[in-house]
């Protein structure tokens, strides 16, 4: 039986990382991954054979992965945040499920979940993912825009509490402006809005703003950017941002 | 300066906690929590003076943290799962608004986010939340019902993938019912569902079963429910499911 781990990184901090993903880490021969995130594990990475492979070959990552388990190595897929949210995870079920090379059938597969970006943005805030939330990526590249759209029109009207993944990229840039007028629709202008860039890291930045006043220059394809329902509250001059649950009806 | 740390404790098996959360419960000298989840903290809480109050008292667990802090002691507040989400973090900033307390204004809060349940329960079955999803707690006790109900027709005109937070309570059990004739009404009738219980602990139970089969008597208190969106497949005999993301159709 060869072991394939797919293992969550975290938003860039080491000490976000759970003992579970160190000790994964620690089995590896191999670990696969996009160089910047092997760099970050620093010696968790050391004593692994690393594969770095740029952006934009996903799929070759998760099917060297795969390759490399079925040689008998213990092999690390990483992937920063949460493998399992807008990451590599799937990939590796997709070749699994559709190129389904009969060596790969015996490669026994542990995902190891980690801190999400919007849990991080969230800590650094105060308590914004209180209550209902949902999550949607901006991407149409892989997602064809009427579905993100149809998506964003949801949330607006359920008045879930939002938290926007690949906001922008270098060559995509109109979305997010479009995602910010379909909100203002269904949210007050002054709905709270997050910007956190660099999570956890020296280079950390967190911004407040209302969804009105949100600047699409502002954010860049490394920032998280969350929306707050109705009732999302910003205190203590904009040092903390909770929703509440509604304790305070009840007393 | 006075501080109060809100701990996340995780999904239940110590080795989902990240050093962070340890260097913090390691500062503590009193800890603020239900008696279950101190309990499960082990040695990590030896150290500190503990406070134990009952489920139902989560509001005076909050006040107790907040004044413990201003007695100059290092306090944590720790709550199960990721304490941001749909749990004890918002109390206190929800007391820290609305009661004000002046001495209260010199505490420094910091936020320790942690692996939620939707987490733990998605990387045990494969990578169900790979693409947009979201989460509503069934609990009407805080929440009016027609909320609750309007989010669950936004989720399923939206298609997300929906993890359901508090599905039923000893006193309540029908809302799962209902919410499942809803979504029926958007999904298909073998729209995949994975239903998780005591998660990373030794009495984990997960179950995978269709919308139109979930039978409400396989869920308790403790028991997180995903429900997937039309993309949301099972491989491999039931060992796996994920939702893609669509790199496939880009090969």
């Amino acid at each position: 039986m060869t072991k394939l781990y797919l293992i969550s990184t975290g938003p860039g901090d080491l000490d976000y990382l759970p003992s579970i993903a160190k000790k994964a880490l620690n089995e590896c021969d191999d670990i696969v991954g996009y160089g910047l995130y092997i760099d970050l594990l620093n010696e968790l990475a050391s004593k692994a054979q690393q594969h770095n492979l740029p952006l934009g070959q996903e799929t070759e990552r998760a099917r060297l992965a795969l390759n490399l388990s079925v040689q008998g190595k213990t092999t690390g897929l990483i992937s920063s945040g949460d493998i399992g949210i807008y990451a590599m995870a799937t990939l590796v079920f997709e070749l699994l499920e559709h190129e389904a090379k009969p060596e790969w059938q015996s490669i026994e597969i542990e995902v190891i979940p980690g801190i999400s970006a919007l849990q991080a943005l969230a800590s650094k805030v105060g308590a914004p993912l209180a209550h209902d939330f949902c999550t949607i990526s901006l991407s149409d590249l892989l997602t064809p825009w009427e579905t993100i759209e149809k998506r964003i029109h949801a949330a607006g009207q359920g008045d879930f509490v939002i938290s926007f993944y690949n906001p922008v990229s270098r060559k995509r840039r109109w979305q997010l402006e479009k995602a910010k007028q379909i909100l203002l629709q269904y949210k007050p202008k002054n709905t709270p809005v997050i910007i956190g860039r660099n999570l956890t890291r020296d280079t950390e930045n967190i911004q407040i703003t209302t969804l009105a006043e949100l600047d699409i220059e502002q954010v860049d394809m490394l920032t998280l950017v969350m929306v707050g329902n109705q009732e999302t509250r910003i205190i203590k001059q904009g040092k903390h941002i909770y929703t509440p649950r509604g304790y305070r009806g009840k007393q």
